[in-house]
């Protein structure tokens, strides 16, 4: 299950993200540009692929055009009414949105009879349908020259890509972004509507859409019917819109028909989707900061992050409640980062870099053409040694200031700061175009906060803060929380105790008020946040500064590191797919189990039976009376497989796919949605990293399942007729 | 892993014996008994055993003559000169009895060169030879009769069992035991030759015998070497003997030669070994106690209790060390309990046995000469609810006695006032025969004692005892511990702290001297606990009293329950199996892994390369690199399996066994021996209570597997050669 946003560091430039942060990656290595897919069109069609590749790599047409994000998740239209089907665990926010202790969707599920009863999404989904791409690293390339500093090329690059996008977004509804491919070789512009009128059609109850809960996360065998639909709307003019009863219902270009047929073991398959973050082409000197220190330190550190919020909220309590969430996202990412460290020592990850590094180097050689890629490998490891020493500098006083009333003390001042400029020459992130989402996370922060449990985490942060070297520290930052007086910890548990107290954060109108306020308002202030905010003002932006010419060197150096390996790999005959980075990539292969453990062996399929088998009548095991009826009665309808004996629930696949992939069509060798990807293997994770065959493996539900159940159970039989059902195989 | 047996209440007359206190039970049903062996020949023989079945029913020839008992685990002669194979589970405690900080043993293992290097095993290991086995129905059927009170029948049941026994005893160094069968239809009268100098010949360090540890406990795929030899030695004139240089190996009549041609796929494999207990002939009424009630009690319990240790006695405190094997056995028995209680919903326990007790019902009808079987089940009925509601009564108080102080109090009390008595009129467990037991059961204490976590631990029971309905409490309880005046948690901590300031029972000398003490001596001391125990003593008799009247009522109903089960099965031509009750038995069926859970396929063996798979280099999962080196190069000695490719770990059967079944000799179809019992999946553990051959099987580790270790990595080669190998499969 994708890993909690909380983890992700928004205020940095991410120079070095962690794949960890978020879902797991997978087993036929590749995760393909739609565009890349006519270079291997020879081993597609010899997997059993039927489309034209071409056809695959235009964006805007069908297949490809129905698979839209959510931003984080993927989905996929399925019907010319604008029906959307994503995961289940992607829909559920929108779902506990609506509901109410009296009327619990999470608990009874929620059928819309017609598309009048469809209900609001939670704030701030969105619906992002992608309707051109550009390849403009021509234009990003002419802005950056070779006597620039590593600081003005940052600047150049940046002021091109906001430029880019400003351009692109004079259209009404649209978003836009420039992404970076192979470390920076490549630039495209993302074109995309962003329809913001998205309802909840369909989603089923938590005993179907969570079977099995955190207690099988990342497991196999698995028995989830992690599914649910949206409806995308739009102003009568067909133009996005804001929520209205006057909208109507979006008309896709394109949608993907549904296969009541499915899948066999070993048939083709593969997934369109927006997999977030790989490390594959990470150097050696990264992977051994990763594994040898960043993982571990985080695992120590959610040990008791985990531990000092159960002891500041009780079971049962309050402030437990808004911090199930957290919790849950920690332990997710706590059993990440167990996998990953497994699946590194597994692999002999930092030997096989090592050897892989060996090998490079033994192709460029002393002398020749390819002699200049020596150089090149050891100014990327020598800038990539500094960055880490950086990163590793900044992470516990990146913890220490990660409260959430100073981190919007923060935003405050800097919003302020920069409406200071012109809009388009504020930092990315303090742009008009990025108000909507500013003010929601002003906002969201009710929902999570509890001043008890954030005073425990920043003592646990601050304890970490200061049992690291004294070089680390920020002067500005110990002088403001008085840590030189503060030798024991309920001293410095007092001198942190004023801030909850004497601030006015706490309340969402005082925090969207500061949003207007000038910055000489903040300097004057006397509340606690804030004053910490301004203080701490000038070592930000130091450190941002320092980012940013890091980031300069980087955006000369990687794409000449993946020049290198690019060559190298043209040299054996293999194409050469970039990083995940959000964009939409295809993953093919086949619905395989195999044995990624010594001693067992994965079935390819879950049946209706096994759920009867696992089910104890208590959540998260306990499907509806109803569905133990009819597998009792094996009632499978037309959904049945008949070398499995009964209807597939969950499959699973080789393909290759991470974090963000979540909701990911799964489609047959036609197209036709087969399924929707929702997790992987714990022993899948480290792929990330590195790709291991032998045990990456997606999860996926069955389309046949979804069908069961929609006409069997939930009584959305409707909603069944609206989407286009093919029978062939 | 078996459970502890910290669990066991020695002070009640265990009417019903939980079998969760346990191993696991598992797959082709029946744990026969091996005189029961001619009655099934033909499906032995069909199954493809190779032994006449009449061989195999004599225990004192060979090959049961080999099968030994060390009182909780099973193990086998494998040579003439008395070297006997256990598990390492079973033998660790001596591992751990020869270690110091400078040279632990539990970490490097221990192979003595020759004899003269073997070491004693821990205090109280026991070899035990069966030499003889008597039908004694007879004689205990002609004590009883109908006219006595169940009062009157239990005496003269106990009586002439203690008169038996002692007969049976005036050889010298034997031992001997009355155990009934089928309920109390069957007595036999067991005499076993016991060998009290036993030594450690060789034991793999943790790192083979305990790789995977707790964690891969009940679990598949399995990869530990849970195998170590002891060596039986005698005096000089043949006769057991305690410890002495002088000593020399034990010759036992009978021993089992080795196997390294082992076992494929589907082959026929049976084990012999001593089953703790099971109740598969139970009935509803019990059944519905131990899972509505029974289980889910502990289950809260353990929780409570390992969090008040844990709090008590903080990781790495010298408290932790001490209590480490209780809280191993806590959680060895929480995660059995989890698994009855998943097992039974799986399986629907309840509703079977309601099946089943319907169908006995039809099959005795209303009338005709099985009629009076009705008044029998209803009969046998009522007295279980009786039972069991006493059982329910006791538990909160049999909990809040249980801190060792008061139980040694309690025992040396009771000691006192048995040895009023001559010998052969004392309660069990007082008798001269049984002193070397009791001391050593007042000396271990110390390893095992910390007042601050005993105290945390009864200030948690006594949380039980004071919350449970009024009228369950015992008056000369509450009186002693002044529970009516301690209304708060602290004034009753206060109350109790007064018991450990004041004892003098804490010194092991203390104790021991209490032992030759009379009763007038215990009436008039001052240490608290002894006081407690006076104070209880006569509820405690007449509790006991009410126990013996239960049983006495037992031995009358519950033969003739099981005689109508007998007749009902064999009206359907099916043989009859006793439950276990920790006597030899032999199960049978094949090498076979199946599919317990959907989605999922175990194969029945795991090899080598699962290990290199596994290894982390940390605790549990820290092969030997020397093994790790061996596995790369594919030097797999003679002892590959073509099937897998690789040398063979740990094997699955279909078996049935239990707690107890740990050690037991796996054989092949002529009886060679080709592995060692150990484990049960975790899926297995309801089969105590009801059969389910879909998801038992029983785990065991490969003699070729040990061969390998002891060839190529612990120079144990003298021990292979002093065994004698077989290579034929």
């Amino acid at each position: 299950m994708q890993a909690s946003g909380l983890l992700r560091c928004p205020r940095r430039v991410a120079v070095l993200a962690v794949a960890a942060f978020t879902l797991p990656a997978y087993a036929v290595e590749g995760m393909w540009m739609p565009e890349q897919l006519p270079d291997i069109e020879e081993q597609l069609e010899e997997a059993g692929m039927r489309i034209d590749p071409e056809k695959l790599a235009d964006l805007t047409a069908f297949p490809m055009g129905a698979v839209i994000s959510l931003g984080g998740c993927t989905a996929s239209f399925v019907s010319p009414n604008g029906l959307v089907v994503t995961n289940h665990h992607c829909a559920r926010g929108s779902v506990q949105f609506n509901s109410s202790e009296d009327n619990n969707l999470l608990v009874d599920g929620f059928v819309a009879r017609n598309t009048a009863g469809e209900l609001p999404a939670a704030p701030g989904t969105r619906v992002y349908v992608t309707t051109r791409v550009e390849d403009v690293t021509g234009k990003v390339e002419a802005a950056a020259n070779e006597r620039m500093t590593p600081r003005e090329r940052f600047q150049a690059i940046e002021d091109t890509r906001k430029a880019l996008i400003a351009e692109c977004e004079t259209g009404e509804g649209f978003r836009c972004q420039v992404e970076k491919f192979f470390g920076g070789a490549s630039y495209k512009l993302i074109e995309r509507l962003e329809i913001r009128d998205v309802r909840i059609a369909y989603a089923p109850g938590d005993n179907i859409g969570r079977y099995g809960g955190d207690e099988d996360n990342w497991l196999w065998p698995r028995h989830t019917g992690d599914f649910a639909f949206y409806r995308a709307y739009v102003g009568p003019d067909g133009n996005p819109a804001d929520y209205s009863e006057d909208n109507v219902p979006y008309r896709p270009a394109h949608f993907l028909k549904v296969s009541r047929a499915g899948l066999d073991a070993g048939d083709f398959v593969m997934a369109a989707g927006y997999p977030g973050t790989t490390r594959r082409y990470a150097r050696l000197a990264e992977v051994e900061y990763a594994f040898d220190w960043l993982y571990p330190t985080w695992h120590r550190l959610i040990t008791d992050w985990v531990a000092a919020i159960e002891s500041a909220a009780p079971a049962g309590s309050d402030a437990r409640i808004k911090y199930e969430s957290r919790l849950a996202g920690l332990r997710n990412f706590q059993k990440n980062t167990e996998g990953q460290l497994a699946g590194a020592e597994r692999v002999g990850l930092a030997e096989r870099r090592a050897l892989r590094e060996a090998e490079l180097e033994a192709w460029v050689g002393a002398a020749g053409a390819r002699g200049r890629y020596a150089s090149t490998f050891a100014e990327f490891d020598g800038l990539i040694d500094e960055v880490t020493a950086d990163a590793r500098q900044d992470f516990w006083y990146d913890r220490a200031t990660s409260p959430q009333l100073l981190g919007a003390a923060q935003r405050l001042y800097r919003l302020a700061v920069e409406r200071t400029k012109p809009d388009a020459e504020r930092e990315s992130g303090f742009q008009d175009r990025d108000m909507a989402f500013f003010t929601q996370r002003l906002q969201v922060i009710d929902r999570r906060f509890d001043p008890v449990v954030d005073k425990a985490e920043w003592l646990l942060f601050l304890d970490g803060y200061q049992a690291q070297p004294e070089e680390q520290r920020v002067a500005a930052f110990d002088a403001a929380l008085r840590l030189d007086d503060a030798d024991d910890r309920e001293v410095l548990a007092a001198h942190i105790g004023d801030f909850y107290s004497a601030t006015e954060l706490g309340n969402v109108e005082a925090r969207l008020a500061w949003m207007e306020r000038p910055v000489a308002d903040f300097e004057a202030s006397d509340d606690p946040f804030i004053r910490l905010a301004v203080a701490l003002h000038e070592h930000e932006i130091a450190d941002e500064e320092e980012s940013k010419t890091f980031e300069g060197r980087m955006s000369r150096i990687a794409p000449a590191y993946m020049d290198g390996v690019i060559a190298y790999s043209e040299s054996k005959g293999q194409a050469v797919y970039p990083d995940a980075n959000s964009t939409l990539r295809v993953t093919y292969g086949s619905v395989y189990g195999g044995s990624p453990k010594d001693g067992l062996i994965y079935e390819p399929f879950t049946r209706l039976e096994g759920i009867t088998e696992k089910d104890t009548g208590r959540e998260p095991f306990n499907a509806p009376a109803s569905q133990l009826e009819l597998i009792a009665a094996k009632d499978y309808g037309r959904y049945g497989l008949a070398s499995i004996g009964s209807v597939p629930v969950n499959f699973l696949t080789d393909l290759d796919s991470t974090g963000g992939n979540s909701g990911s069509a799964t489609l047959d060798a036609d197209g036709n949605l087969v399924g929707l990807l929702f997790d992987g293997t714990i022993e899948s994770v480290n792929s990330d990293w590195d790709f291991d065959p032998r045990t990456t493996r997606s999860i996926h539900v069955d389309s046949r399942y979804m069908l069961w159940i929609m006409e069997k159970i939930d009584e959305a039989g409707h909603l069944v007729d609206e989407m286009t059902l093919t029978t062939t195989r």
